[in-house]
């Protein structure tokens, strides 16, 4: 069985919110069943499979414990059942993404600080963990991946990974760490939607496209 | 060289027919000489890379063994000449992949199984195996992947897969188990194809597209 | 620090030269700031990372060395401050992301030489890692895979490949042999693209289109 530490509360958090993602993109391509349990279980598990890939941590996470296939199994069962009750897609699969993205994030930054890292680096991981299930789930459903979407999305994760790795070097206690970095993604994200805020872009009006 | 035992056979047909598939899908493409042998390499190889690096197999099985590469070399230049005798593109192409994608879920379900891990995980791994290198190649080739056609698909795989630790738990010989599974695989999808049969879908008619 | 090897400057400066590429293409796209420095930072470390990651090494290059995200971050800066300078923006990505190529692929036979593994498996490795950011990059970016553009492109990485371990195997000095083969694919790509060179290519007119 899973030790239930906060971490691991944290880890199975997330895969239950990209699990309800993935489900309710699938159900929007109009997926069969198993095409609605396959999308929830890559979104569900991306992130960290590529996080304990990088870090080398083997096997990984969701293969030694039968709690996340069957977590993301039921899940989805839900999803499907209770789908008409999750029917502001859009606001349903735009929350479910942001708490998987904050937790997510933090199980990154987490376990590179652990690994002994350099903390930029650990941010770093910890914005690939948390944004790599969102962008597998956007690439096989069609969609413009989320990350390029207007919302600051990635920069949301980067910015709690900066905070976790300071308030870590602050030798704060880790659960609070957790708790409140998660928040912080979780936060910039909503207000940045809410208010439609936008960091600067750089267009290159060269008059020339590289597609050619 | 290679040891001559059935998975290892069975290894390597999916690796003969997910090469042709393709090599069969960049033809498709209009891609040069040297396009079509990578296409047909990264189809090839993809499922068991995907398998071997999440089991932390090292290196993986066709960098230690030079037979993988000049097979796939050789069957594309095959493929390539004989492209006229495969003429009717897309039943050829769907016979070959749902070859490589029955053997290959067989050769991942296996290794997790060996490596002692539940048998829904290796299941998992079955499906994962049998299903990337064909998703590798059509987002590659920029077709809707195959795993999201209307025809049961990963269905097909899972299916196989749930067979194989069915009979491996009865203690029936593993060739037996080997060539059974492989070929419910293929005949669950040839039947389905050839009958139009599909699971049910639960689109999401909430009026709100989450594309915005 | 990094040692002040020719393996580990080139391996920086494929890392600048796939940079400076990666925030073109997402400044081409409006992406904001993060975005491009997202785009810049996974198109610079991708081919090394599928690199590592195939042969086992771990933690992973980029892991290891903050120097290599440092630059990344200097690297897009500069490419922001100094875009309209880059403003024939077709030319500026086609040639860093050359240079990209030729020098990533020349890491990636040497590591798979070093680490005894077949000529052959050597080149398929360099090729790997040559064209992996560049797909990634333009995968996310909604482009063509630069694979696929009539240009020669992997075909000029596994010449290099081949030149590579040919001198090798002759017992020409290893700084030698990495400037002149990295040399190798970018002269072959500049001048396949300067004077429209193709490879042919071999279309199935079965007047079916598998994709139905």
């Amino acid at each position: 069985m899973i030790e239930p530490s906060l971490f691991n509360i944290l880890d199975l958090l997330g895969t239950v919110a990209f699990a309800i993602s993935g489900a309710l993109a699938a159900m929007n391509r109009r997926l069969d069943l198993f095409g609605i349990f396959i999308i929830a279980f890559v979104t569900s598990i991306g992130g960290g499979t590529l996080r304990d890939i990088l870090l080398g941590r083997n096997p990984v996470t969701w293969m030694e414990n039968t709690l996340y296939i069957y977590l993301i199994g039921v899940v989805t069962f839900f999803a499907i059942v209770f789908r008409y009750k999750l029917d502001h897609l859009k606001k349903s699969l735009f929350l479910f993404d942001t708490i998987g993205l904050g937790v997510f994030t933090i199980t990154g930054v987490e376990l590179g600080v652990q690994n002994n890292l350099d903390p930029i680096i650990s941010i770093a991981i910890g914005a690939m963990t948390g944004t790599f299930g969102g962008v597998i789930r956007d690439i096989l459903c069609n969609e413009i991946p989320v990350i390029f979407r207007k919302e600051i999305y990635a920069t949301a994760s980067i910015m709690g990974g900066l905070a976790f790795v300071i308030l870590y070097e602050m030798g704060v206690n880790t659960d609070v760490i957790y708790i409140v970095t998660s928040l912080i993604v979780i936060i910039i994200r909503l207000i940045v939607v809410k208010y439609h805020i936008s960091l600067p872009s750089f267009y290159l009006s060269s008059g020339e496209d590289h597609q050619g």
